[in-house]
């Protein structure tokens, strides 16, 4: 385990239905991000597909099977770092699911959304697994996708399974907020990484796609909530996270996030 | 149910040893929101002991029975309002508990604080019963105590198990956060509204009490988890809330924030 692991979300701008096109330009992200020293690179949800389909015969001709090459390929690019991806699996019996891939040298671990928003349910079968909780060289990462981020539940459980950091590749559909408030998704990723005592990294996109405007709310937040790192302007957020923070959840002299837990009273 | 319900959150600054002098600040303070309109006034944590105990002696000599004639007087004082204040609570066998108490007309149900934070290890033991939800004219309202709120399986119990509104006292110890940031506590408040559609009450104190400054973080959250009052400036927080959007968890065309868990997969 690396002390100071070097975390870039990608905030890229994918275009529905250009499949070729979103693959050049995670490729070319995933590239450029270990070039830079990256050991973990996040790219957003359904990067290789874009998100607002226009019908399922749509979004099938986007997806791709869990063991296509471009994976092998965006694992070479990476050159021993880590790849988190969002991107439209064609399952082996022809469902779809709006899956993320967990990728590091020969390692491949799929994981399908299990919350699916709104309108997704009308192109995706949800995903039935808990999220995994991988051991690569610089830490144990968990991976969800968007919405699953807001069930407490599951971050829970990933943080209790011994997550060092949790990658989410999302796709924020705007939302209306008070002045000078963050995007309500990023309250919620807050508040989960600090009473888990885990960084989370959220990889939102940017790009209006058939006129859906995105929060474009990239941000890596480090163990205590804080975030560290967004993408604003450069559109790639890059942080340098003690991973090794996240094994240690003692939050006062008496106090630990995790074991002062009390399931016996929680119903 | 009314669907326009007046809460109160009274910021006050009890001091440690006044026992008298605490009472009447209480007793004041809910006179005086209640002369004001309040259909439910929030007291902070152990408002008529105060925090900073010297010795688990002293803590036992500001502790009062559950039985004890001031709730008597404040459901009178409240006039039909519903009262939560927290309280250092001698039990049965002269255990100590950090308790909150709920009072409306004839209605005392106390809780005791099952989560304790720190040094409060040395001088109460840990309640072992779930918060209560309990149904008054105004609606349903849960009550739990500062750092028991950090839990989101404790908040998503009571959400689940049908509040209206969650009413926390608390005592917010000074914690230092980045430029431009709330209160940690506030964050994880305000997801823990939003990800449950579940208005939250919290009710700090003020007063520097032997060297220990606190947040000062009063907040009532709407159901999306927005701030809608603060204490600032005066010492009290007013906001009207309409108590029966907590009972509409739809949060998307075809999402529903409590039927979407899948708990499953939650392991």
């Amino acid at each position: 385990m690396v002390a100071r692991v070097r975390v870039s979300c990608c905030e890229l701008a994918p275009v529905v239905g250009d499949l070729a096109g979103n693959l050049a330009q995670a490729s070319a992200a995933i590239g450029a991000a270990a070039g830079a020293g990256a050991d973990v690179i996040v790219l957003p949800e359904l990067a290789t597909s874009g998100y607002c389909f226009q019908s399922p015969d749509e979004a099938r001709s986007l997806a791709l099977g869990g063991g296509d090459g471009i994976f092998a390929d965006w694992a070479e690019l990476a050159a021993g770092s880590v790849v988190v991806a969002g991107f439209a699996e064609r399952g082996e019996d022809g469902s779809l699911f709006n899956s993320a891939v967990l990728l590091c040298e020969d390692v491949r671990v799929v994981y399908r959304k299990v919350h699916l928003w709104n309108t997704e349910q009308l192109f995706f079968t949800a995903g039935d697994r808990p999220p995994p909780v991988v051991e690569t060289p610089v830490g144990r990462i968990a991976v969800m996708v968007c919405y699953d981020m807001e069930f407490p539940e599951m971050t829970r459980a990933v943080a209790l399974r011994g997550a060092d950091l949790l990658a989410v590749p999302t796709n924020w559909p705007w939302v209306d907020r008070p002045e000078g408030q963050p995007a309500p998704e990023i309250l919620i990723a807050m508040a989960a990484a600090r009473v888990n005592r885990m960084p989370i990294a959220c990889c939102d996109r940017r790009g209006v796609e058939r006129g859906q405007r995105w929060n474009e709310a990239t941000a890596i937040l480090d163990e205590s909530g804080w975030p560290v790192a967004t993408a604003a302007g450069t559109g790639v957020a890059t942080a340098v996270l003690d991973l090794s923070q996240a094994r240690n959840k003692v939050i006062s002299e008496r106090n630990d996030a995790l074991a002062d837990r009390r399931p016996d009273v929680y119903r």
